[in-house]
C-alpha cells in the first residue's frame, strides 16, 4: 500500500465508495457520553477484538476533479449504512495533498470526518519531506479533527535515491517523529508486507523493519494485498514470533479487471499465483466474468482468514469503486445495513463535536451547511440548546463550498424547476411535483429543491398526501416531521438511539408563503393557542412569534434505559434568524440565478424572495393527531 | 407593625401558620427559565397588578423555642398550598435576631426561603444599631438568599431616647443605607400608618415621612392594622395626592380574642371603633364567638378594600395562628389550594438555586436534607444532572439541624416502632404497618419512619397493595414511584409543570433487604436485562450495579409547549453513594439509639445496619406495567 501501490490506484477514476463509522462508536455503548479519549480507533479495535465482533475498513484515494470530489463525498454519506470501522484516504505527494484544494488528501479526509461522520485515517508519506513540512501537515490534520495517521515512507523521487542525514528515510522515522511531536495524540497505522517489501533485502529483514515501526509507536498494521490466505497467516505467525502484538489487518483486493490486475502486479512487484492466472487468462476479455470471479475469490479467501481466528478485521482496497467490495462484504455478512442511528442526524466525527447532541431542526436537510457554519464554535450543545449555547453562526457568504452546492448541472435544474416560469403558481407546481414525485409538464421529475438536495425522506413520505395539498395552495414546504408518540427506538423509519428506548416527536412544518396567506394563517392560529407555536419572518427580518424569544422548543426526544433524556432536535428562536438568511438566499443563489437578468422567471423568484414569509409551526400536543394541517388549510384562499 | 406593634405580638405563642410563594413565580410564566432578576418581589407585584390578580401575604414572628421553630417550619411547608405572594418575619432586637440560633429572625427567614421555597421579607430595625452591625446583618441576609427587607425604625430603648448624630434615627436612614450599600439588590418595604404614627407630630407630617421613605428607595408599603376600610382608603388617597405611587398593602388583623385585642390597642395606641366594641363587649368571655365575629368583620372589610380598586393585595397579621387567616382568605376566594407544582419537588427560593431543575430521587422524602447537603454548591444542575454536576456533598455529620430531626418525641417513636424488637421480623412489621396505615399490636399507627417524616404520599398510595406484600417479605421499602406514561401536567396526583404539558415516570423502588434476598434478587434480575437498572450497596460501600458508573437515569420528565424537556428527577450513581451513607446512618441515629446500649432491640437494628443492602431498581420500560413487583417477589423466600 505504500510506494508504487499508490500509483497503481491513481489511474483508476470516478466511481467510488465509502462507509460510515461514527455509528460504530454507539454500537456497544451510549453515544455522546463517552469521552473522546476512550473513543480512539485503537480502543474501538480493542473492544471489537474482545467481543469477537469482526470489522471491515475501506481505503479510498482522493479524486482528481471537483465533480469527482462531490461524487465521492455524497457516496461517503450514502454508504455509511455498511458500518466500516474506519476509512482511509491515501496521500499523493504530486497532488498537493496537504492543501486546501477540494481534491486534496487532507480536505477529503477532513470532509469524511467532519461532514460525513466517518472515523478516518489520513495517509502521510515522509520521503523527500522536511520535518517542518511534516509537522505542519500533522498540525493541520489535528486542527481539522483527524485523529489517525497511516505513516508511510512513500516513493523516492528519481531513480538514484540516497538516504538523507537527519531526514526521513523510513516510515519508522515518521512514526518516531509523530510520537515525539504529538505524544499520544494520533493513532498510528503502518504498512506490513506479507511477502516482504520489494526493496527489502530479505523477508526477515523486512519483518524486523516492521517490528521497528511498531516499537516506535504504531498501534496497528495494515498489509499490502496478497492472493492466498496462507500468505497472510504465515506473515502473522512470523510477526507474532518476533514480538509484534498489535492488530494486523489483511489488505483485501477483489480482482476487478484483467488490465488493472496486470498493472498492479507490475507496479507492486507482486506475483499472481498460477491458479488465479489459469482462471483469468481464458476470460480476460469478459469483464463481468472477471469481476464475478474476483468477488468469489475474495470471499473464499476472507472466509479462511476470518475462520483462522487471527484476523479481527478486513481492510479493502476499493479503488474508489463500490460494487465488488460491498458484494464481498454482503456475502461475508459484514455489511451492516444497520438502520439504527445514534441520533436522528449524522454525528460529526470531529473530536470537538463529540458532545454535540442537539441541533436546530432548520438545517435537517442541509446538515453539512450547519456543520460548516458552526465549525468555529468552541463548544457544542450538550443536552440543552439553551440561550448560552448559541454563539454567532459563520457568515452566510463563507459557506458556498463546492460540496454544499447542488450536485445537479444547471441544465438538469432548469428541466426540473422550469425553463420558464409563468407566475408564482409555476413555483407552487415545482414544489408539488417534488412532493408527489410525478413528472412535470416537460416530462421531468423534480428530484431536489434548493433546500432539499435529496428526494423526500422516508419519514416525510408519511406526510406526502397532506404536503401535496398545502403546496398546491402556495404553502411551499421545505421541512417537516410527523408527530410521534413513543415508537420503539428500533423503528426503521423514525427510530434512533440505543436499543430498548422510545422516541417522540412534535409535529413540525416549515414553509414559505405569501403575506396574504400569513394574514389568514394568523387568524387561524388564534384558535390553536397555546397548542401551536409559530415563528413567521420575512427576508427583512420582520418577525412574528408567540414563542419565548430565547427558549428552544424540543421537537424530537428519546427515552432510553439507564440514561438521561436526549433531545436532539429543537426549534430555536435564535438560530432561526440565521437560518432565515440562508433559506431566503437559496431562492436567489440556487434558483433565480438560473435565469437571465431581468427575465420574467428571475423576477418571479425575486418577487417571492422579497415578499414571502418563512414560517415554522410546532404542534406541542404530540399525543394527538397533528393540527398543523387544519392550521394551514382552514380559511386559506387557493390562489392559483 | 413597627415599634410597639412587635411587642404586642411577641406575647402570643405557639400555634403558627404560613404559606407558599415560590409557586407563584411559575404561575404566569415557565419556572426555572426566568432569570432571577426578573423574578424580584417588585416584578411579581407588578405582573399581578397588571393582570388584576389580587394576592395576599402573611406575617409571622420568630418562635421562642426550638420545638416552636420545628412546628412553624413544618407549617411553612404544609401551608404552601394557599399561595401567598410572600411571607415576612419580624425582627426582635431583644432576641438576638441576626444570630445563627434556630429561633432567630434571620434563621427562620432563611429557612422559609431555602427549605420551604417561600418568597420572604426579613424585617430589620435600625434604632440603637451601628451602621457596621446593620451592614453585617444585610450581608448575612444576602448570603442566605434573602432578597427583601422591611426597613423599620424599631423601638428606642429606654424612655428618654434622643437622636444620635450619624446614627439611624428613622427608617428613612435605614432605607438610604440599604440603597447606598447594596444598590438595587434588596426589595425594600416600609411601614405606613393609616391613622398616623403614634409619635408623629401630625397625620400630615407622618405622610411626609412616608414620602421620604419611598423617595429614599422603598418599593412598597405595608400598613399598620386598622378597623375600617375607609381609614385605609383615605390614607391611600392622601398618599397618592402627595406623589407616593408604589403599591400600598393594607395590614389586616382578624380579631381573635378579647384580651389580645385590648393589649394590642394599648400598645399600638389605636382606637377600636365604637361599633366594634359594642359587638365585642357583650361576648367578651365567649372566645369562639369573638373569633367568628373577627373573621366576619375582616371578610367584610377586605371585600370593600378589594372592590375599591385601590388594593392589589392583602397583608395578614397572623399572630402565628392559622385558622382565622385561612378562613378569611377562603371566604375571599384568595386561598389558592392550587395542586399545580412547577416541578415535582418544592423549588428553593434561594436566588442561587433558581436554575436548579433536576435532583436525585433518593432525597425525595428528605428534601431539606438534600438542600442542606448541597448548600455550598456554586452551581446547581440546569437540565442535566451530568457527571460534571456532582460536586461533593456536605458532610453527613454536619446536617443534623434541628429541623432535620424527627418531629416526634422519643416516646411516640417507641410506640410506633416498637418498645422491644424480637427479631428482624419485628422491623418488617413496622414497615408494613407504615404502608398499610393499620395500628400495630400495641394499638398505635406508624405515622413516620426514619426515612419518611410524613405518611405515605398520594402518589405512593397508588402502590400500597404491592408495597405491603413486599414489605411483609423483608423488602423494606423507603422510596418508590409508579410508572407514568404521559399524564396531563394538570393531573392532581402526578402532574407538575406548566399547563398543556405531559408528564412521564419510570417505575422506581428503593429498599433495604438482607444479603440472602439480594442473592435471590440478582438471579431474578438476569431475566430483566437490560429493562431493569439496579444499584445494590451495603454500608461498607460494596456496590453491585448494571448501570453506567457516571450516567444518571432520568426517571421523571415532562414535555411542555414551547420549551425544552425538563427531567427533574434522576437516579444518579454518584449521589447514590452519598445518599447511602445517610440512609444507613438513619437506622442508627433515629432508630437504634431509641434503645439502650447492648439491648436486644438495639442489636437487631445494628445487625440490619451492618448486614442489609440498600437497593434501587428502575424499570426503564415506562409504557408497560411495572415489572419491579415481579422482580421483588419471584423466588424470594419469605423469611419471617
Amino acid at each position: 500500500i505504500c510506494g508504487g501501490w499508490q500509483s497503481s490506484k491513481s489511474d483508476s477514476s470516478g466511481v467510488s465508495n465509502s462507509g460510515e463509522s461514527s455509528k460504530e462508536s454507539s454500537r456497544c455503548s451510549t453515544p455522546v457520553l463517552d469521552a473522546d479519549r476512550t473513543d480512539r480507533l485503537r480502543d474501538k479495535m480493542k473492544r471489537r477484538i474482545e467481543s469477537g465482533d469482526h470489522w471491515f475498513s475501506l481505503e479510498f484515494f482522493p479524486p482528481r476533479t471537483a465533480s469527482g470530489a462531490v461524487n465521492l463525498i455524497s457516496r461517503f454519506d450514502r454508504m455509511g449504512s455498511g458500518g466500516p470501522l474506519f476509512i482511509d484516504v491515501t496521500w499523493h505527494p504530486a497532488g498537493d495533498p496537504g492543501s486546501d484544494k477540494e481534491t486534496s488528501s487532507m480536505m477529503i479526509a477532513s470532509t469524511a470526518v467532519n461532514y460525513c461522520g466517518l472515523e478516518s485515517v489520513l495517509h502521510l508519506t515522509c520521503c523527500n519531506q522536511t520535518k517542518e513540512k511534516i509537522t505542519a501537515h500533522l498540525n493541520k490534520a489535528k486542527r481539522l479533527g483527524l485523529k489517525n495517521i497511516m505513516a508511510l515512507r512513500g516513493d523516492p523521487i528519481g531513480e538514484d535515491w540516497v538516504e538523507e542525514d537527519g531526514g526521513f528515510n523510513y516510515a519508522t522515522d515518521l512514526v518516531k517523529h509523530i510520537r515525539c511531536e504529538f505524544d499520544d495524540y494520533f493513532d498510528i497505522c503502518v504498512a506490513g508486507y506479507p511477502t516482504g517489501h520489494p526493496e527489502a533485502e530479505s523477508y526477515d529483514n523486512d519483518l524486523r523493519h516492521l517490528k521497528e515501526k511498531v516499537d516506535a509507536g504504531a498501534h496497528f498494521i495494515v498489509t499490502q494485498l496478497f492472493f492466498r490466505a496462507e500468505t497472510f497467516l504465515r506473515f502473522v505467525k512470523n510477526c507474532r514470533a518476533i514480538g509484534i502484538t498489535c492488530p494486523i489487518l489483511p489488505g483485501i483486493f477483489p480482482i476487478q479487471g484483467y488490465h488493472s490486475l496486470r498493472q498492479l502486479v507490475k507496479l507492486s512487484k507482486l506475483e499472481v499465483p498460477e491458479e488465479i492466472m489459469q482462471v483469468i487468462e481464458p476470460i480476460k476479455d469478459n469483464d463481468a466474468a472477471i469481476r464475478s470471479y474476483g468477488i468469489q475469490q475474495a470471499v473464499e479467501m476472507c472466509k479462511v482468514l476470518l475462520a483462522s481466528g487471527e484476523v479481527p478485521g478486513l481492510h479493502f482496497y476499493t479503488l474508489n469503486r463500490e460494487v465488488a467490495t460491498i458484494e464481498v462484504l454482503r456475502q461475508l455478512g459484514l455489511w451492516a445495513e444497520d438502520p439504527r442511528r445514534p441520533l436522528p442526524w449524522a454525528v460529526s466525527a470531529h473530536p470537538k463535536r463529540k458532545v454535540e447532541d442537539v441541533r436546530p431542526i432548520f438545517w435537517a436537510s442541509r446538515p453539512k451547511s450547519y456543520i460548516y457554519r458552526t465549525q468555529d464554535w468552541d463548544d457544542f450543545p450538550n443536552g440543552r440548546w439553551g440561550n448560552s449555547s448559541s454563539p454567532a453562526f459563520g457568515e452566510l457568504t463563507d459557506y458556498y463550498l463546492f460540496y454544499l452546492k447542488s450536485k445537479s448541472p444547471k441544465e438538469a435544474l432548469l428541466q426540473m424547476w422550469g425553463e420558464e416560469l409563468m407566475n408564482e403558481g409555476s413555483v407552487y407546481e415545482v414544489f408539488t411535483n417534488y412532493i408527489t414525485g410525478q413528472t412535470n409538464p416537460s416530462g421531468h421529475k423534480v428530484m431536489c429543491l434548493p433546500w432539499n438536495d435529496d428526494p423526500l425522506a422516508p419519514e416525510t413520505n408519511l406526510l406526502k398526501d397532506e404536503l401535496e395539498k398545502v403546496n398546491r395552495r402556495g404553502i411551499l414546504t421545505i421541512n417537516s416531521q410527523p408527530n410521534i408518540n413513543g415508537k420503539p427506538s428500533s423503528d426503521p423509519i423514525v427510530g434512533w438511539g440505543p436499543a430498548g428506548g422510545y422516541v417522540f416527536q412534535k409535529a413540525y412544518l416549515e414553509f414559505f408563503t405569501s403575506s396574504e396567506n400569513v394574514t389568514a394563517l394568523l387568524q387561524v392560529l388564534k384558535k390553536y393557542e397555546p397548542r401551536v407555536n409559530y415563528h413567521i419572518v420575512n427576508v427583512q427580518g420582520k418577525n412574528i412569534t408567540n414563542a419565548h424569544e430565547m427558549q428552544p422548543n424540543a421537537v424530537t426526544w428519546g427515552i432510553f434505559p439507564g440514561r438521561e433524556i436526549i433531545q436532539p432536535t429543537v426549534v430555536d428562536p435564535v438560530s432561526f434568524m440565521y437560518w432565515k438568511d440562508e433559506a431566503f438566499a437559496l431562492w436567489i443563489e440556487q434558483w433565480a440565478k438560473l435565469y437571465e437578468d431581468e427575465s420574467p422567471s428571475r423576477m418571479i423568484i425575486q418577487y417571492i424572495h422579497d415578499n414571502y414569509f418563512l414560517v415554522n409551526l410546532v404542534d406541542n400536543d404530540f399525543p394527538l393527531d397533528s393540527c398543523l394541517w387544519q392550521c394551514t388549510r382552514e380559511d386559506m384562499p387557493r390562489q392559483y
